[in-house]
């Protein structure tokens, strides 16, 4: 396969959905004006990162304002489009949903957050779980760029999750995902690298930037990193679009060079998905 | 248990075992005035990281000058010695095996190391197993201080590998390795914090010093790292003792702060080890 351009737009979500929504519109029209193929959004980005907003901003997928517009945004420029995430109601309950819409404006893939974020730290506390429910599947989908994975944040803290992506041929996790300020300097970069050098696959992070807000103040530092957790580009705290080339074929230099996924002791140990899709 | 005090001895290994073991002694010695209970060398402390060198220094346990040496010094300076590793001859095979040593001088555990290195880059090709065997089990063993397993160097690769080992209830992991110029600035110290931070247990790499010499130059950068993900010490490239203080019990705090071993999905997903000790 080819290799292709990215954008990954670390947005300001603010308190108002219409207006993320035409915020995050033209984010992706500049992105796709610098001849992007795939451009990401960030975890949640239509809402302020809240369990009652949450609640207040929940579309169901059929007739969503949210998602018909992403959907028209991608036909009309041509890319493929992952739609960051979204709180998504289905039969009174609530999901985090990321979705990946192709250039004809059709969902093509749909990831609900497997892992809830529920952590309790003298400086950070959040319960997701209060008002979420959890998916119950990874996300794998061919795609004419390569086989993109979806993952959803506090997603990434599971490497036998990861393994599993893996074990499905993926060459890019697309991971929307909203870190804060007590766990972006101690965990973000080096998890979103570990999981490319353990996979040996692309990771592309993209995080609301970290603006101030009276709810959640996300971490920033969108990045994109290769198949060897190099960090081919990344955000710092404010809004900003980063781009990267990414050529999936690199991905097999890599797994010749250090061949950890022929070299693994599958006689010893083995990672098993109990749902397969 | 308590909180106690280890060091890590990044020391000059040259082409001479007496004077590797003699030099060890005197790192171990110094360490263990300064009030440790446990002390730690890299890997292969005791011969050049070369396949001919394995072979000229290999021996057998029974009788091993080398682990004499080891057991003679753990139980002098009253304290717990994860001997590095060194190329260990049973039945005419060579294993890279590392062994900790008690207050007694008995040996308590040994780990054969599992993944044998096998790269080949552009600036840096290794072929371990022309020469070496690999070990098949996973190495846990409690002690007075806490709970230690033992793994070597491109073991920590492998991520289900210590998934095995955190189900082993594991509080820290002693890791002689020998990353190189070429893999050491990629990928060392992310795979150390990740995998403290992925199993919430303290990491502790122990690497020769980086010197130049014919065989392999080592990466260096000896590090603890706390269950966090956090460095505590670190070493640069040349020969240096580096200390820490370990507090089992931090553990606990971090497990319930960020709940990702409760939070697990093993309805989706389970790593299985198949060969129970």
């Amino acid at each position: 396969m080819d290799e292709f351009k990215i954008a990954c737009c670390q947005m300001n979500v603010i308190n108002d959905k219409k207006s993320n929504i035409t915020h995050a519109k033209e984010l992706i029209e500049e992105a796709s004006s610098n001849g992007v193929e795939l451009v990401t959004l960030p975890e949640m980005f239509n809402t302020p990162y809240d369990n009652n907003k949450f609640i207040e901003n929940a579309e169901e997928e059929e007739n969503s304002y949210t998602l018909n517009k992403m959907c028209d945004i991608a036909q009309d420029n041509n890319i493929l489009l992952q739609a960051g995430s979204i709180p998504e109601l289905e039969d009174d309950k609530i999901y985090n949903t990321a979705y990946l819409i192709d250039n004809r404006g059709k969902i093509i893939a749909k990831h609900r957050k497997v892992h809830l974020f529920d952590i309790d730290t003298p400086t950070m506390k959040f319960t997701e779980s209060d008002t979420l429910s959890a998916g119950n599947t990874i996300t794998t989908v061919k795609t004419h760029l390569a086989t993109i994975s979806l993952a959803i944040c506090y997603d990434i803290r599971f490497n036998e999750f990861w393994t599993i992506m893996n074990q499905h041929e993926t060459d890019i996790v697309l991971l929307p995902g909203a870190f804060n300020k007590t766990t972006g300097p101690l965990h973000w970069e080096t998890l979103i690298r570990a999981r490319a050098i353990d996979n040996q696959s692309f990771v592309v992070a993209t995080s609301p930037s970290q603006i101030n807000n009276e709810y959640y103040v996300a971490w920033g530092h969108s990045m994109i990193v290769d198949a060897w957790g190099r960090i081919i580009s990344k955000a710092e705290e404010k809004e900003e679009i980063i781009y990267g080339n990414l050529d999936p074929e690199s991905i097999n230099t890599v797994r010749e060079q250090i061949p950890i996924l022929k070299n693994k002791r599958n006689d010893l140990y083995e990672t098993i998905y109990k749902k397969e899709l």
